[in-house]
This record gives structure tokens, sequence and C-alpha cells, in this order.
């Protein structure tokens, strides 16, 4: 299969690109290095060192000898969404190369109207080029459970049968997403509904819960192959945060008493459920939603499931629970369906314990890294607007 | 009340500040001219010739004899929003500063992509304004009843209690709008939905139904006074378009076979309804959804209306029905609710002969003005995106 990749030089989009090569499709890439750029205006860094994009797709094209067609270029601009679907003619595309951080997009009015601006447009220029240039491409596009919310009834994939008054329909579930940066991607789900019905575009949608990891697979000896890890308070994922936590020798801080219950996923699960999904294309028009986790958990019960594994490092890892900057229900029904993923084939890994051995075992070694930047990890970014209070 | 009206300039904007001034409010404009913009990038004009903005705000100052606040800028710069709202200290701030045209959104990717970034990013800017200059305001937001698109259920205003998998839960009607510009009045409610809970804003969000008329009230003798009427393919609305061709003596055209019915409501309801809305704020935090429209009409039926009163003034107008451009149902359940307004006191007009009559009276002396740029009328814009076939 071709298939490009909006984002190549990402979190997710990097270990995506090599796993498809290795297996033996044809890939292109989009990126301009933006989230190198939004970790950089965090002040922060990845605490696994990473090549340069460059590098990265010099190492890619010595796997299979040939060069890797790559266009450097924001999505925003239509000229550049066009120009890489019309000369990759992609079988398929995964857009991954959106803003990515509820806390980034809850700073002020101006990182809120960038996060909306940046994933709303590029998503549309997406929309577009693929119905002028490749109308039969599967459009991939990666939501978030956080699309839901926590509604007090259980979560389907996307759509659900109802009656009401006496009358019954399937219609889209409704979404009480929780920051600009979530609603951001309502939005888009919004608009790829309505392209797939009027132009007969194809698109799975996955609404993927928290993904956290530093390896699809075995580690990479080749730095060139290893994907970034951030522990930021933007751009570090929960169990990411807390692993960074206890490689540092400082407290995990769930926030509020940690009884959010959200889906989570290991990395390697990530990328195994984007190839299922690449090999599942739905018919022309389809608009189609996942649900993409491994298993749901308790926030809390996820520091302590790192507090477990930190020891056989004999790290001693403390947890201690922080005010909430965020505004959500802290103890809430949570029961979303995972059903498309299963009937594909998908075997969640069910062993987080080997999975945060391996992440503490990788982040080691950059403890200093980590030790460098460590404010970055306090979450003084506050859905309700106010400044953090300082330290009494 | 300090009264606030962003796009003071349009269609409603303007006979709203009259009625507002003239019932001894405080009001408060922000205008860009876009509307005026707009149209005359369709190659089109108001039938009924309107004054410029100057002069409008003159007359409105002299019933008062005050001047009238009014900032002249764009709500996608935060700093215009801000500074209207901090210096106005507005208690309700009307939003119908949005592009209103499904038609201009559908044109190309450029027309999408700003109909959506000026309409979403106005708003949020709205909100930041609201949350840091006047929390305590009410914002009317007008949104559409096309947001809800046309489900097999009757549509409940804006929320409806369901039983799912045996739980209960009040929920987001869902919401499948059919253009881009009516996905982005769902992408504003549901960012204002989450403002309303984040951050205790109070809003209503009117779901409201196609406008028609040329008068609120009696009709006004000085030109300055008057309202734009709008007859293009993009800005206007069914019954508008059917009268500005019943006066120009060319067939009435409805989309398909014209089976589609919707909300509508004569412009003079929809000014007693947004006062209603204004005379009962909802408390701090609440998001609260009203449907508004008089009543739901089938096209065809329209036409026929229109056909009748037309021939008081000896116009012999023909229905002739055209491919429909746009990719919609045409036959379909539709029983939407309109509870609040009722209860709060609004008498639908159920008048629509005397209604009709008196726009055609006031259409009649400008039928060169419609003649002159007929050919706007004509629906070259597809929602398929395909060029307009030439005819046979």
């Amino acid at each position: 299969m071709r298939i490009l990749i909006a984002g190549v030089d990402g979190y997710l989009g990097w270990p995506l690109a090599l796993r498809l090569t290795a297996h033996g499709h044809v890939v292109g890439g989009i990126d301009a290095g933006f989230r190198r750029g939004w970790v950089t205006e965090m002040h922060s860094h990845s605490a696994i060192p990473i090549a340069e994009v460059g590098a990265r797709l010099h190492a890619l094209q010595g796997l299979t000898g040939r060069p890797v067609p790559f266009w450097w270029g924001d999505l925003c601009d239509y000229a550049v969404a066009r120009l890489a679907v019309k000369s990759f003619r992609p079988d398929a595309i995964v857009h991954l190369a959106e803003m990515p951080s509820a806390a980034y997009s809850m700073i002020d009015v101006d990182h809120c109207v960038y996060t909306q601006r940046n994933n709303v447009i590029g998503t549309l220029n997406l929309l577009h080029a693929i119905r002028d240039e490749a109308p039969d491409a599967h459009l991939v596009k990666l939501g978030t459970m956080g699309e839901y919310g926590t509604p007090n009834i259980d979560i389907p994939e996307g759509f659900f049968e109802i009656e009401y008054r006496g009358r019954k329909d399937r219609l889209p579930f409704p979404r009480q997403a929780g920051s600009w940066y979530h609603q951001s991607k309502v939005h888009d789900s919004n608009n790829i509904m309505m392209a797939c019905k009027i132009w007969g575009i194809r698109s799975t949608d996955i609404m993927q819960g928290v993904v956290y990891g530093t390896r699809d697979g075995t580690p990479a000896a080749d730095e060139r192959f290893r994907t970034r890890f951030d522990f930021d308070q933007c751009f570090g994922t929960a169990i990411n945060r807390f692993c960074a936590q206890a490689v540092a020798g400082i407290p995990l801080t769930p926030f509020g008493a940690g009884h959010q219950r959200r889906g989570f996923l290991p990395l390697k699960d990530s990328m195994k459920c984007l190839e299922l999904v690449l090999d599942h294309p739905p018919a022309r028009g389809e608009y189609r939603v996942i649900n993409q986790f491994e298993e749901t958990y308790e926030i809390l019960e996820l520091a302590e499931k790192v507090r477990e594994a930190a020891r056989e490092f004999k790290l001693d890892a403390a947890v201690s629970c922080v005010k909430n900057p965020r505004i959500e229900s802290e103890s809430h029904h949570y029961n979303p369906d995972r059903q498309r993923l299963l009937e594909w084939g998908y075997r969640p890994t069910k062993d987080m314990a080997s999975e945060l051995h391996g992440m503490l075992e990788d982040l080691l070694p950059y403890k200093d890294r980590i030790l460098e930047k460590a404010k970055v990890l306090d979450p003084s970014i506050r859905w309700d607007g106010r400044k953090p209070e300082s330290p009494a």
C-alpha cells in the first residue's frame, strides 16, 4: 500500500513510518517540525534524544534503498496538502499532524485559537485534497476518546441506535469534550463525517486513548530509529510523566483525587491498531468510528503501577496528588466499547508491568535530561484561566 | 440593559439595534462591513437600497440624542473583541457577526476555510473577552436549525434525556449539519457549551429557522432605518429569493422536488424572539439552547404561497423546480420543538400572507435593481464540488 503519514516526525508518526516500511508498504511523509517547536516553547525537550528529520529520513531510506517521498510543510496551507496528495497518490493517509495537547490549548486565547485553527483547517485542507486528487484514498484520522467526555451512559463506537418519543434512528453519539484541543477533534469529527456523506470519501476516525511508552517492540539501538518522549505538562501524557518523575526521583503527581478513569494503550498497541485499521478500509462514503485503547484505568491506579515498576530499579517513587488544574469530573461512570479492533484481531497487551519496565529502562540513561528540565512537569496551566497560585 | 450587537450592520443586526434602542436599551455595535463585502463578491447588492454604516449610526443617535458606541473591527482579532467588551461593559452581547451562507461556504476550499475560521475564531475570541472583561454578561448567540440536520426522530431544544443500555443521561442532541457553514455553527455550539461549563459563562444559543421579510413592523420611510434585502444564491434565503423572482417576473426556483421541510420565521418574529431571550437571561454557567421558528413548511409550499401573494399585485409567478445543487434528503421526518419561546410569551405571526404582501410591496419599487443582477439568483454552487453544467 502507498501510505502518506501527515505528522511523520511525531511521537506516533515516526514509529508508524518505520513499522509500515518494515512491513513492505511505501511510506511518504509530511511534516513541518511543529511538535519539536511546541516542546521548545514549553522550555522542554524529548527525554530520549532523537535525530533531526533529515537523518531520520535517511535512516528510513537505508531500510529500502529508496528515497522517502517527503514534503516539508504546513497542512494549513492548502497548496501543501494538495501537492503531497497529488504527487504521492496514496492508498491511505494517516493524519497525525495536529496539535495534540489539552493543556497547551488552555494557556490563553492565542493558544486556544491557534489549536482550533491548526487542527480544523489542516483537516479541511486534507479533505479537499482527497476529494480533488485521491478520492479513493482511505483517510485514517486520529481523534481522541476525550471527544466523548464522561457521560453517564456507556460509550459506543461513534454511533448509537436510540429510541426517542417512539421513533428510532442511528445517530452520532453526543460529544462533550473538556478542552479547546479536545473540542478541535470534535470539530474534525463533524467535518469528516460530512465530507464522507457529501463527497463519498472513506474515513476511519480513531477515538484513541492516552498513549504511553518508549518503544514499538524491541528498543532501537540506533538513535535515528527512536521516537521522542515528552514529559512536560503539555506534551507529556500521564503515564509518561509518571515514569519521568520516577526516574528523576521526584513524586508522581496525579491530578485531584486521581479517580478519573480513562482508556490507555501502549505505543506498540497503538501501532498495531493503526495497522489493523489500514488493513480494513471502509467502503466509499463510509465514515467509521473506532475506539482504540487497551484498557481503562484510574489515574491513581496508574501512578501506583509506575511506583511498583520503579521498585525493581530501586527507585523509591512517592505518589503525591496535586490540585487538579483541569475542570473535570473526578468520579464518574466510564464504560466505552472497543469492539471493532478486537473483531479484526487486536489482542490487547495486558502486561503493563513489562511495558513500564521497558520505559524505565529506556529513560534511566537520560535522568539528567529530565532533571535539567524538571520544572516543566509542574501543572501551571489552569482550565479556569487563572494564573497559578504561588507556592505558600 | 446595555446590549452589544456584534454584526450590527447586518440583516438582523440593524433592525435589532433600532428595536432595542426604541425600547429604552443602550445599544453598542461592532461591525467591519463584511456582509456588504460578501454580497459585492457575489456581484450582487441589496435589492432595497440601504444607508452607509456612518449614516445609520447617525440616524440611531438621532433617536436618543446619545452617540452610539461603535467599534469598526473584525472579531477574529482578539484585541477588537476585548476592547469592545471592556469599554462598553455589556449586560448582554448578541453575536450576529458570522458568515451566514451555506452556499458561500461550499464554493471551494478557500471559502470553506474562510467560513470556519471566521465563525469559530470570532466566537472563541468573544468567549475569552467575556471571561476576562464581562463575566456576568449574557451571550446570545445565533446558531441555526440546520445544525440538527434531518434526523428520523423529533428534535428537542438542544438536549434530550435518553436511556441507553439501562442507564440514563441528559445529553446534547446529536448534530448532523449539511454544509461547512452549518458545521461552523455546530463547532460554535460545542465551544460555547464548554465555556459555560468551565468558566461559568451564561449563554443562550438560538437554533434559528430561515428568516424572511423586509420589515420589523411598519415599513421605514427613512432609508436609513431600512434593513438590507439580499436575493443572490448565497445571501438570499429561500422566501426572499422567491419574492425577488416574483417581482422580477422570473420563475420561482425551489431546489429538487421541493419537499425539504424547514423552520421559517418572519423578520419581525425573529426580532421579538431575540428580545424575549434578552429578557430571560440564564443562570451563570448555564448553556441554554432554544429553537426559534414560527412554523415548519415545505419549500414547494412556500413557493406556492409567494405565487398566491404575487397575484394580488397582478404578478404571474411561475414555479419551476431546478436540479438541487445541495446534497440533502428531499423527503424526511421533521418535527422540532420550540417550547421555550412560547412559554415566554412568543405568539407566532401565523399570517404569512400579509408578510409576503408587505415584502412584495417593499420590493416592487426596486424591480430594476433585482433585474439588473438577476443572474445572481442562479444556483451555480454545487455541494459535490463540481462546476455547474452549462445549459443544454
